[in-house]
């Protein structure tokens, strides 16, 4: 995943799709994302979402570029955060936030984009905190009057500083925009994204099992692949908000990649107000196992369930909206030793730029399928197969030795290959325990003309032998979402900062 | 790293490079790669080469796909591998030569273009068997017959057969095209090519300390990223040679990055025949402690620089010709934690399609090299830094904790970034401990507009205070070669079997 990245629209004629700085209105957004763009939306009791325009690019004189989302009753709030060791500044000043106030009594976010304001020393430190402490300062509220407090997000171009004084003066109209319509939520949305072709929002309603009469909101905004927000006005322990997170997160935004990068900027931020819940109704807890959710408390097991659904349904769109992307790649790897190593051989598929071109081209190189499961990182330290003997063969100091292993992470001979097309129709077998198929190429071509494709890969296929076996072993499956790789996302990364 | 990739010249008209299949001939080579291909050659005394026509990919009707180079006499050989899981049917084949032979009494290799003949099944294995053993038997050798035996190596399309009986019929002409002069090494060179746009062929003489007088050569090709054989007429003992050329693949081609794909067929092979070597020349040996040769025989300690430099000669060449690459881009990090580090961060950025397409763009976009040392594997799980209190923090369970390490591998305080223009004038600082620099856009536009340019990572620069200090720390230094990521790598790639 990598932070906002910004075009001008100074493309080469042959491509189609145009990038304008910062979101596009309604005009812009290409017909093929149109149905990806909410036209109504049942939001969350007691969030308000506002907009402004500071011009944070000098570039950009016309499109707003402050967010703004609030409760109107300060709430419990957490966040989950990018694992790169150069954490932006408002990554740093957020969890400071958080972790005063011990996820509790947080007003909302305010974010910008144009500029990540990543490794930009102390003065981008200050510069985080006074986007923070002028948000603060629009509800009265101060550092020191120990009112709730306001995360920040940023996003954009690393490495140079905010136009802070653009910033302050805009944060207060920001504050004076804020609404809770469809409408407020959309500016919103826009406002955050950069390279995007379309706003990214998200909102539905839901019951919880103890109270079935009560309706429930989510609603959740996010962009490129940096910030992400959902809000919602169930009621949480603040204990329990990292935890409800941190298990949605990695099945969705952790389950996605565009172009292999970490960006130093992404954060998921939860906000949970509680304004919906009955009177009197304890604030849900996370369960004991989170292995076994439906051990514990029925309430808990549902949010666990809709916070999935909704978080991969928002990391989804940050997919289909992918720099450059032509297509929708939905990765299933199957496994019968480990979850990890499912995950493992799903990243290392999704990050082939081999893969990702042909997938492009509409090639059906389904060589570069296995390449990528063959140089996996934890896969390539076990050993190989050999194809003659079936042995299991290791290179040491030049030769090949055999390895007594019984069960490999990946068997070349149980190894099963196959598209399968986005219409339902039959799938197309590519490779089956160890033998390449005679690949249909006329059929092969039909499915990749297709916007979205999914690669099957089941690690250990015994050809439905263990079905009726009693050395049946548990499977474990890892699904990854990923885009292709086009002559646009070239176009847009080679010339962003402009 | 990867295999073979091949394209028909179907390519949009805006690019300027045209790939051919195969190698193209004179005509076709590009006026600013024509520098790297040599007119003339010192060749290794008592090898030959050959090559011919088979058509491995029907649509080749006219250039030769087949290539083999042998020495008169069998001699040592060794071979360093992929790590890639599923390993090619010919590094298989070539393995189980060189274990069964102790890496002695080996002929020569023989080498097709066109097809990678990886993931190909039992089918496949016999394939490899069958090009070794119709090599052999042009020499009236067999398996049974206790002769010398063949290595073999392909490259192109992973998963598909090779046309073994086009291949059978054209290995006695290349046998019979065997010669010693440039021209026969330089058609070898252009048979193994896939999509490069020139052949890679290199050459040179050395001498060793003991026998000043005695002049050996060295010669060896390399296409793409996947198949090399240095050649030399040096005599080294059977069982030093892999250790010799473990030692040099490690500094060059595992040195090198095109897309960061790790191919199914790479191999580095090495044959040395001694024929150059003196009477009664006893073959040299691998010094017993690698890390400090020069403690060891003179005749060693040089053979390794000869070999260092040769094999990253060649391997510059790869980059060079990296498919669609525009620019030469050298990577040099330097830690004073460990080389691990160093070599860890290089190849991070050296991977990431973000930074490689902003080179291609121009676009001195120095904060995607900073988000690259980030999410270094091994870094990222490393703490990083608080930019206010400049402390070692973590994100954990939703907070940022401190961390009471005292020198952490990546250190942003201490973290510099420059480039250093290819005409030798003054580096551009882009961002000193932990504070970015104003950079100057147009002398970085300058530096950009070369087509070769190095990037300094200094992971903890103390702006020189250590050389006085009595605390100085030993330095590490990692350099990567690589190329950008330009709009032709993707037209190549999204249309490669056609």
């Amino acid at each position: 995943m990598a932070p906002g990245r910004v075009t001008t629209g100074r493309l080469l004629s042959a491509f189609t799709q145009i990038r304008h700085y910062s979101a596009p209105a309604e005009r812009s957004i290409p017909a093929a994302k149109q149905k990806y763009v909410p036209t109504s939306g049942t939001y969350p009791k007691g969030f308000l979402a506002g907009s402004a325009h500071a011009g944070v690019k000098a570039s950009n004189t016309k499109y707003d570029d402050i967010a703004l989302v609030v409760s109107e009753t300060p709430c419990p709030a957490a966040a989950v955060i990018t694992r790169n060791v150069f954490k932006a500044a408002p990554i740093v000043e957020s969890q400071k936030v958080l972790e005063k106030w011990n996820n509790q009594n947080i007003r909302g976010v305010i974010v910008n984009s144009g500029c990540a304001n990543a490794v930009t020393g102390l003065k981008g430190a200050e510069d985080a905190v006074t986007m923070a402490r002028t948000t603060d300062a629009c509800f009265g509220e101060s550092e020191s009057s120990g009112g709730p407090a306001s995360l920040v997000m940023s996003t954009g171009v690393i490495g140079q500083r905010l136009p802070i004084d653009r910033i302050e003066a805009a944060i207060p109209k920001a504050h004076a925009s804020l609404g809770s319509t469809h409408e407020h939520w959309m500016r919103a949305a826009q406002a955050i994204c950069t390279t995007d072709t379309f706003p990214k929002l998200l909102s539905r309603t839901f019951t919880l099992p103890s109270h079935p009469e009560t309706e429930y909101s989510i609603a959740g905004m996010t962009k490129g692949a940096g910030m992400i927000h959902p809000n919602m006005d169930a009621a949480i322990a603040p204990e329990a908000m990292h935890a409800f997170l941190r298990m949605g997160v990695n099945k969705s935004f952790n389950s996605i990649s565009i172009d292999g990068d970490t960006s130093t900027n992404d954060t998921v931020a939860l906000f949970a107000n509680g304004v919906a819940a009955p009177s009197g109704f304890e604030p849900i807890k996370f369960p004991g196992s989170p292995t076994r959710p439906e051990s514990t408390s029925p309430d808990a097991a549902a949010l666990i369930t809709v916070m999935n659904d909704f978080l991969t349904d928002l990391a989804k769109l940050v997919v289909r909206d992918g720099e450059g992307a032509t297509k929708f790649i939905t990765i299933r790897v199957v496994s019968d030793v480990s979850i990890v190593v499912a995950r493992r051989v799903a990243m290392s598929i999704s990050t082939s730029t081999l893969l990702k071109t042909a997938i492009y081209g509409k090639d059906a190189n389904w060589g570069r399928i296995l390449c990528a499961i063959g140089y996996a990182p934890g896969i390539m330290e076990n050993p190989g197969q050999d194809f003659r003997t079936g042995k299991l063969v290791q290179a040491k100091g030049g030769k090949i030795i055999h390895v007594p292993h019984k069960r490999p992470p990946v068997d070349i001979n149980r190894l099963s290959l196959a598209f399968l097309p986005a219409d339902g129709s039959e799938e197309l077998k590519l490779f089956t325990r160890g033998e390449p198929e005679n690949v249909d190429e006329a059929r092969a071509k039909e499915i990749l003309e297709m916007e979205d494709l999914e690669i099957s890969v089941k690690l250990n296929d015994d050809g439905g032998a263990g079905e009726s076996s009693s050395e049946q072993h548990e499977l474990f499956e890892a699904v990854v979402w990923t885009c292709d790789l086009s002559h646009e996302y070239v176009t847009i990364n080679g010339d962003y900062r402009t």
